[in-house]
Parts: C-alpha cells; sequence; structure tokens
C-alpha cells in the first residue's frame, strides 16, 4: 500500500494497473489472461450487481442459469456468431486425467479414453444454449414474452489482457428474452438501453452516449446493436453495455417457434444485453486520480471513514469514545462506514491509504474538532473540508454524499465535453486524434471501405451513431461522399 | 403444469423428477450432465444465497472471484487431491476452433495449433488456485487469518446425474480461510458447520447430525472433513454441507508460509467449507408430497398467494377490489405475495398449480368470506384451514408463515426421528437397512476393512461420528471388535 503510484501524466497505462493492485481490486493469477477479483473489488461488483439485479427485476425479468458448456455444433448454427467467436474460445475435449510414465518420471495427462464425442465451447456468451432451451418451452404466443437474465462467467480467449478491462475470464450479466413481435423485441432492446445508460450515469456517475453500433461493429449474430459510449480520463472511449436486436436469425437456427392468435407458426424474435466487470475498469479510469480510486457514492462499499486524531498528550479515551459514536450513528442511519482505530499509524498515512481505497468521505476527528463539537468532512474527489457539527451527523453525512455523487457526474461530463470535437477535414481529424483524442464528431458516408480506412490509418473507430444526433447534411471526412449526420468517432478500449 | 405427478410411493425417483420440472425449478439441457436452472428453482437458490453470504459476512468473511481454470501441474501438486479428482474433470486443451473440409462438408473442430502448453482444469474445487494466490499475499502473521468466500460454478464429470442432486456442472460457495495456528482453523471450520447446521434448521427446516467424517469418506486433501447429514422422506441420507480443517497440506504445496510474531517462518493453516444447489434437491425431497413442492416461508420466492373465488352471478369486482387490497397491504408488510386473477382458470385449477409450486400459504378471499370481512387461509403442509379477519392481515399472515416454518420442521425431524434405528447385530443392520432404511445407530470398530464390507453388502456408509453421541462401549456390528460409540451409518445421496 505504500508504494508509489505512477502519476497518470507520466504513463497511463502503468497508473491504472497501479491502482487496481495497490488498491487491491485485482491481482494476476497464474492463469494466462486470467484475473483475481480480489474483496476490495468484488465489493463493488456486488454492488454493482445488486443495483443492476433490482433493475432488471422492476423491468420485468427472472433471473435463471445456463449450462457453462456449449456443444461446438451449436455454436456452428448461426453462421455469423461462430465466425464471430471461434477463434477466441476454450475447447474441453476430455474429462479424464490419467498418470503416465515419461522420461521416468510420472507426468498426468488427458486420458485419450476420455475424448468427448463431441468437444464443448466454455460459453463465449449464451445465445445458443439458451435459444435451443427457450424453443422447448415456447409453444404458444401465452408462453411470450420469455424475459430472463443470467449472473455468469464468461470465456473469451484473449491474447492482450488488462485487469477488467479485457480478460480471458470475465464476469457479466446477459438478458434473454422472446417475444411475439418484432417492435416488442425492439422495445424491449432499447427499454434495457435506458437501463444501462441510467445506471451508468446515476451510480457509476459516468455519462454515456447511447446509440446504435455500424454493420461492422455490432455483434456477430444481431440485426443491430444498441450500446452505450463514455470517455474515458485519457480520451479513450469504452464500451461500457451493448443490448442486441437479434431479429429472427438465431430463432430460426435454433427453431424457437410459436403459434400464433390465428394458429399459424412463426418464428419468435430476440434480444439479449450484457453488461460485465469491465465496468469496474471504466469507474477506475473515468473518476481515479494521482492518489488512487475514487469510488461513487452509490457504489463504494465504504462510503465514509472516521478517522480519529490524537496526540501523545490528547484526551486519546475521549476522541476515541466520541469516533465510535460518530461511526455507530452512521451505520444505524444506514451509511456503510469504518472506523480507523488502529494506533501504530499516523492521520497522514491512514489519509492516504483511505484515499487510495476511493472511499467518497473522510470524517476527521481531533482534540479541536471535539472542543468545537464538529467534526471535519473531506470529500475524496477534490479534498474540499467541511466541518460538519456532531449533532447533525446523520443528516449532513448522506447529503456530503449526494453531493459528491453529483459532483463526480458533473466532472466526468465537464472532462467528455472538453474532449468532444467537431472535425471537418480529414487533417482535422488525424490531428486531433493525434494530439488529444477524445470523441470526433465527424461527418461518414458509412462505407465499411471508409470505416475500415479510417481505423487501419488512426486507430479510431465509429463508437456510435448516437442517438439524438441533428441532421446535418455534410461530407465524408474521409471520401467526401455525402453524410446525413455527424457520428462519434474515437480510439477504444 | 397439467400432468400427473407420480406419487412418492409408486416411484420416489420418478416422483423428485416431476416436482422439480413440473414445477418448473429445472430441467434438462441437451449439454450431458447439465441441468438448466430455471427461475423458480434459481430464486429459491438466489434467496438460500443471501441468507447464507449474510451469515458469512457476519462471521468476518468476504466474497472474491478466483479463476475458472487450474493449471493441471497446480492439481497435481497435492497428491491426495489430485487422486481424488482426476478422474472425473473437464480438461480444456485448445483456445480455438476451426473450419475443416471433411467428407466433402465443412466442420469445426479444435484448432491443433491452438492446442496449449499446459491444459487447464475446469475447476472441481478451487484449494489450488486460491492457496497459490494466499501465497502470494502473506507475509506476516499480521496479513492472518484471510477469510474468504467464492460463490462459483463447478464441474465434476458426473456418469450417472440427477436433477440438483448430482450434475456436471452445479453452483455452489467455497470459503477458504488461512490462520495463524491450527486451532483458530478448527475454531474456523466449526464455527461454519454450526452456520451450515443454523440454515438448514432455521431456513430449510431440514434437521441435520453434525460429525465428523471417517478417513474414508473425508475431503481428498483434507486433515478431517466435518459434515452436517439430513435424511430424506425415502430414508436415505444427503450429505447437507462440509467444513474441512485442511491441516497444512495445502499450504505446504503451496508455499503458503508466514513469519511469526518470532519472527519464523511457518507454514499457514487452512479451512475450507462449501454448500451447493444440491440444497435444492435437499428441500424438495424432504419437504415435498405428492401434490408437489412444500417451501419453507423463510426461503420461499413466493411465501403467499391470494386466490379470489367468484361465479357468474358473484360480486366479480368487489371480490377483486378485496383481493388487490389484500395482496397490496401484504406486499407493503414485506410479504412476497402473489394474486392469482386470471380469469380463465377455476380456483381448483389455481389451487393445485399454487400448491405444485409449494407457496406455504394460499389465502382464498370469496364472495362469503367478503361478507364476513374475512379471507381463509390454508396452509400448504397439511392444507388445515383458518379464517383471517381482514382488518387482521398485516398481523397474522407472518404469524402463520412462522407457524408454518416450525410445523415443517418439526414434521422433518419426526420423520427423521421415526426412520432413526439402533441396530445391534449384523443380521439386524441388513435387516433394517432393507426394510424400511434410516439411519442406523450401530457400533462401529473404525477400520476401514469394516467400512468398507459394510458399504459393499449393504450400500450403507458411515454418515459421520456424530457430535455429542454418548460414550457407550460396545462391539462393531460387523467385526465384533471393541467400539466406543455408535455411529450413524445409511444409504446416501
Amino acid at each position: 500500500m505504500a508504494k508509489r503510484i505512477t502519476p497518470r501524466s507520466e504513463d497511463w497505462a502503468r497508473w491504472y494497473t497501479d491502482v487496481v493492485t495497490q488498491a487491491k481490486m485485482a491481482d494476476y493469477s497464474p492463469v494466462k489472461g486470467c484475473m483475481v477479483i480480489r474483496p476490495h473489488g468484488y465489493a463493488l461488483w456486488e454492488n454493482m450487481q445488486r443495483v443492476l439485479d433490482r433493475m432488471f427485476k422492476e423491468t420485468g425479468h427472472e433471473n435463471a442459469y445456463f449450462p457453462l458448456f456449449i456443444p461446438k455444433s451449436f455454436l456452428a448454427k448461426e453462421a455469423e456468431h461462430v465466425e464471430g467467436f471461434a477463434k477466441e474460445c476454450a475447447i474441453v475435449t476430455h474429462s479424464r486425467l490419467k498418470t503416465v510414465q515419461a522420461d521416468g518420471r510420472a507426468t498426468i495427462v488427458p486420458d485419450p479414453e476420455s475424448a468427448l464425442e463431441e468437444e464443448l465451447v466454455v460459453r463465449p456468451t449464451s445465445e445458443t444454449i439458451i435459444y435451443a432451451m427457450f424453443a422447448k418451452w415456447v409453444q404458444s404466443y401465452r408462453d411470450l414474452p420469455i424475459l430472463i437474465n443470467q449472473w455468469a462467467n464468461i470465456v473469451r480467449w484473449e491474447m492482450r489482457t488488462r485487469l477488467f478491462l479485457r480478460t480471458t475470464e470475465f464476469l457479466w450479466q446477459e438478458g434473454h428474452t422472446a417475444h411475439a413481435t418484432h417492435q416488442e423485441a425492439e422495445e424491449e432492446a432499447l427499454r434495457m438501453l435506458d437501463v444501462y445508460a441510467s445506471f451508468a450515469e446515476e451510480y457509476m456517475a459516468v455519462p454515456v452516449l447511447k446509440g446504435v453500433k455500424t454493420e461492422k461493429e455490432k455483434f456477430a449474430g444481431a440485426l443491430r446493436t444498441y450500446c452505450i459510449e463514455a470517455l474515458m480520463q485519457d480520451n479513450k472511449a469504452l464500451q461500457a453495455g451493448t443490448s442486441h436486436d437479434l431479429g429472427q436469425n438465431f430463432a430460426r437456427a435454433f427453431d424457437l417457434r410459436f403459434q400464433d392468435e390465428a394458429g399459424d407458426w412463426t418464428f419468435a424474435w430476440n434480444t439479449s444485453w450484457g453488461v460485465s466487470t469491465r465496468l469496474v475498469g471504466a469507474i477506475v479510469m473515468a473518476h481515479g486520480d494521482d492518489n488512487g480510486l475514487v469510488l461513487p457514492p452509490r457504489l463504494a462499499p465504504i462510503q465514509a471513514v472516521v478517522v480519529p486524531i490524537w496526540k501523545g498528550t490528547d484526551p486519546v479515551d475521549r476522541i476515541l469514545a466520541a469516533a465510535r459514536e460518530a461511526r455507530d450513528r452512521l451505520a444505524r442511519a444506514g451509511i456503510a462506514v469504518r472506523l480507523d482505530e488502529r494506533d501504530s499509524l499516523s492521520p497522514g498515512f491512514k489519509f492516504n491509504e483511505w484515499e487510495m481505497l476511493g472511499v467518497p468521505l473522510r470524517i476527521e476527528l481531533g482534540p479541536r474538532d471535539l472542543e468545537q463539537g464538529s467534526v471535519t468532512t473531506v470529500k475524496r474527489p477534490n479534498r474540499s473540508k467541511a466541518p460538519v457539527p456532531l449533532s447533525g451527523l446523520e443528516e449532513r453525512v448522506p447529503q456530503l454524499l449526494e453531493e459528491v455523487q453529483r459532483e463526480m457526474l458533473e466532472a466526468a461530463r465537464a472532462r467528455r465535453d472538453a474532449a468532444t470535437f467537431t472535425v471537418d477535414s480529414w487533417d482535422g481529424f488525424r490531428e486531433r486524434n493525434e494530439s488529444t483524442g477524445g470523441f470526433l464528431l465527424a461527418h461518414f458516408c458509412g462505407s465499411s471501405e471508409c470505416e475500415n480506412s479510417i481505423q487501419e490509418e488512426t486507430k479510431a473507430t465509429v463508437r456510435c451513431l448516437a442517438f439524438g444526433q441533428p441532421e446535418e447534411a455534410g461530407r465524408c471526412v474521409r471520401c467526401g461522399g455525402p453524410s446525413p449526420r455527424r457520428v462519434h468517432f474515437a480510439k477504444a478500449y
């Protein structure tokens, strides 16, 4: 914990890794590409899960659980889908290990006699297995809609991994629904996109663009992919959630049909939508600073920490008693509060440590505070201090936490807006992309030729065709062809 | 839902499958040995998770998440451990699928070029990977204890599977702790055994024996395995949870050492403990009847259902209004309540359906009830009816639910006690085991020779050496050798 964090300006990637590891959110594991989510990171994910789970249930969804393994023939049934996932999947081929003698010593190897008839893929996503089950459960329009969510682990074989942002195994939720009409499915996909956007802004304090992906960027097997896109402090974009209108693609592949009111058999319409532990990385990169993590109060595992301060001659007992009382009163008021009673550490050391862990509000209680019947509160993001009378603690602390929550969203929005640029020429695009990065609002003809060449030359991709982007005829920044409105480009995670 | 459930007396195994599938708790999947947990089953598991998670946190544990994959060399480091799990594990050998032409058509196969340097085992349990990480985190006695829990999916390749009771993939929690002394580890293992026993009795309404496993039955790699054992209605035992004192076995294998206060390096002491979705099956088999599921109120996803009753000429509107008001009032009082407003189905059909789903309390509201300003409550387990005045609904319904909870535990305990038999001769053992089954309290010399021959001849195993079993010198039921006290034998799931 005492190690120095690399400043953001010096090396952004190292800053990120330093914060994630030193705040004990995650650690590298001996399994290539897989991380360990440590308690301080997992507690944040649990809080995110709890809020999202409530939002899913309020919109009518139920949780269920489907197998980890997908027979390879299932993946193959939807052509684009297998194309999208075949190159990065963990494949189970055997069911037993045996000991053999090799070079005079015993080693264990997969037992050839246990080779599976059909190899199994560890789920890279669960459309195939889930819609195969829906097909078993649905006969009539009365069985629709099916509104299901699954909390699960996912494996996609990644070559270059980064803690939380891109790992071979990650945790996520995947919603899967089936509907009688395309309109209903579209409404569902957009409803869940709104849920994600609300969650990002109201809980993560991360402002997001809502929009639709280009054909090139859409999910393998989807008709249309909606997404929310955020901007990190290094001005790179991060896709924070996706919601897919799958049309009837998977219903056709898995014979998911129903009898409509007229008695005719029709394929159902599906949606799927997901967010993952990647959002933990988004919180780190959207709010963190050179002192460590900065967590939004509505999701922080520890919202406030009471740090008593005394010196040799100070009235230790009275201060500790007052600090404990403050802790107890705040806990009773529903605040996730900790008291740091450790007597071998200086206040300054403790301040640094709790700042590193991102606790939104520090409550200092020293001899002078006690004399005045108050505490000193310090907001984590900007370190602004304010005295709060002990008598008004339960009332004022929740207000301060809500202030921090609001200020974090405002600051993130201001950063994003300051890093959103209108560019009108190819030179301007490249220069801006090189110099500062950020969202580049540019005209785009929509051709995959231009999309590909822009990506090849600048690494910037179309993040989304944002909703509400005004109609404005213009010329494609790459080829000069006609464009009906600007789209958001950016380099992305 | 309209299908008949096989009566228990006719075919116990089919009764179980009928209840689990017709109550839509789980379904067979196209993946061999893997099941789908449907919303009604998953909601029960979620409630169990919520209670257990609170109990774990109250005893000082934090949640974390470790990789799904375990390098095969890790499994091999603890000799008994690999011996115990090598024969039933899913092995990942490749990371990519490719399309090949075979017999004139395209098929996808694992790409030989993607063969892994070291094969990975899908975790059958996580001691190895977790203690390898602990070794990285622990230097000093000040870093101990580590008290961690993980909610995860587990894979053990099972040949003969049964929904919830034995499946290739299942969900569970696994606690893993590290301590500075053996005594602390023992206390932890016993503390968590107590947590499991309290959970089983107070929430699942399933009485359990607490005890220790024989050497033969202990966990592969443990010093000692503690367990809770329950008896199902077919008089077979079910191991409902285990807590292991791992000694220093894994600490030695993974070099998990710390510097003690004197500055000496010592191996840490570990415990692990787990319960799984198997407990869902235990609830089904401990309480279910020929009408379906019977759920304990403290865990039931739906605790009470309001069924309005009307006929052609009855005052439908008034009854529906009263039923909705009852539903709203109970929901505000914190009861998980549903109102069955469906107008195309008869009350009798609805009764059957909610009984099948195991809802602990039915609340009927018909014209005569309304006239008298009351409802008729019906307890699921014994169908006992009682009128409850509408004015006292919020007060009386929670009491009735607690009555059902208590009555279920009492009934289960009475069944278990009636099926616990003292046997003193080998003939008596075999006859009792054949005729009724149940717990057989018999003297046992402790030799693995007797233990094995008893199992071979009768399929009964030592379920546990129960705590509190009185000292009572006797002669082994098998060989006549000396025995200090009786142990519990039974055939088991």
